[in-house]
């Protein structure tokens, strides 16, 4: 966080409260640099000692993320940030409103977009989380879901999801790592020669016309489902030719 | 996972090649109880020590992922699955296979509930993941979008991120720890009184006639985005009314 206000349009910052592990603060540095995120605040924090680790787990975050981290009271946090409390323990229904209602990672991504607001998300200390004096002063709740069986998730995981989800608020598609799938998809007239050559295949086959029409369906979905590149398409069309053609049968 | 052949209509399984770490094994089997997973999968495990740290990190699922996980070879995986290798590096285009191309978790996701054959989710060592050699022999890729800047996800993380995404595959949505929102939201005609108690409030107050229009519809866009729920719809309406009507006034 730069030492001014905090900016209106910036992406959420991460509070954690009260961690009493340096490994989670670490974990979560780690995930807020794989998912975009600068601004870690740190609420009652353990000691953060440079070779122990905090450090050892913040992969690349280390040269950012955790020595910009900025030391903050709940007081402050509270007062400057919409704040987002993380819980895994919901209220039931509106008679409490303390832990509800609530709103999953997923609701936040595509709500918080429309917000203009220096916002946090806040996450409480390992074992109890947020108590309920805390998540009272907070602005709104948001819940992970998992397995009613077991539903507490580990800090640094808990933290690691919401980043995730909340990805879209920081990358653009094209910032990230992954190249993009859809650009290289063959060529609809190229698969379509692809079919073409399925039943010149069928036809050499001798494939029994009742059925042609079913099993070319048949392959359509396999190929439709399977997404081919265009390279993959030319390999099954020279594999298709030299199997009607059989060159070395003549 | 059970002595006999692998079902092919239960959740896919887990499975961590040549882990170093006791505490990330430890970290995955409490992501996969969070999320409904049971079946794990140690290729080359490090030693997991009941007292030590994957039993530490493992949550409740000390008491069952953990202690129930099965050891197996890398031949055995590819043999018996439908591997799935997760890798935060993929190949750029159809050139070359090894890594390419991918799915992300939420595609996964929706493609997965319709193909019924015993599935596994395979995790490769920390720092250096899934080797070629190893994807080579892997059914399909998954990569999870993260910062081109920096994707390498921790194992730990990957996996909880991965799991979470597939959570739909293992969960109903009623066998989450969430209680229904929607369930509880106002019904319609009580939020038209809101609306109408808020013409009234702004009739007592002499608001400009011209004006009214556009404020009601502030008003409408306000409570519209934040679902209120009856409870909190009739607090507002109690409100409302002692402000019109002032009754401290008479």
């Amino acid at each position: 966080m730069s030492e001014d206000a905090p900016s209106r349009r910036a992406p959420p910052a991460v509070a954690v409260v009260d961690a009493k592990t340096p490994g989670n603060v670490g974990t979560i540095a780690r995930a807020m640099k794989n998912f975009g995120f600068e601004d870690l605040l740190l609420v009652d924090p353990p000691e953060l000692d440079p070779d122990g680790e905090a450090y050892g787990f913040a992969g690349h975050a280390r040269e950012d993320v955790l020595p910009n981290a900025t030391e903050v009271t709940f007081d402050q946090l509270v007062e400057s940030y919409h704040t987002i409390g993380c819980t895994a323990v919901t209220n039931e229904d509106d008679r409490n409103h303390v832990r509800f209602p609530y709103s999953t990672p997923a609701d936040l991504a595509e709500r918080l977009p429309t917000v203009e607001a220096p916002t946090a998300l806040v996450f409480g200390r390992e074992r109890v989380g947020l108590t309920n004096e805390e998540l009272a002063r907070i602005d709104e709740i948001c819940s992970i879901p998992a397995s009613a069986e077991y539903p507490v998730l580990n800090l640094g995981q808990a933290a690691t999801v919401t980043l995730y989800e909340l990805r879209t608020l920081t990358l653009d598609p094209d910032e990230t790592q992954l190249p993009d799938v859809e650009r290289v998809r063959a060529p609809e007239p190229l698969v379509d020669r692809l079919y073409e050559e399925w039943e010149r295949l069928l036809d050499e086959l001798n494939h029994p016309e009742e059925k042609r029409e079913k099993t070319m369906r048949m392959i359509r979905r396999v190929y439709g489902r399977a997404d081919p590149t265009e390279r993959e398409v030319n390999t099954f069309l020279g594999l298709l030719r030299r199997a009607i053609e059989r060159p070395d049968r003549k």
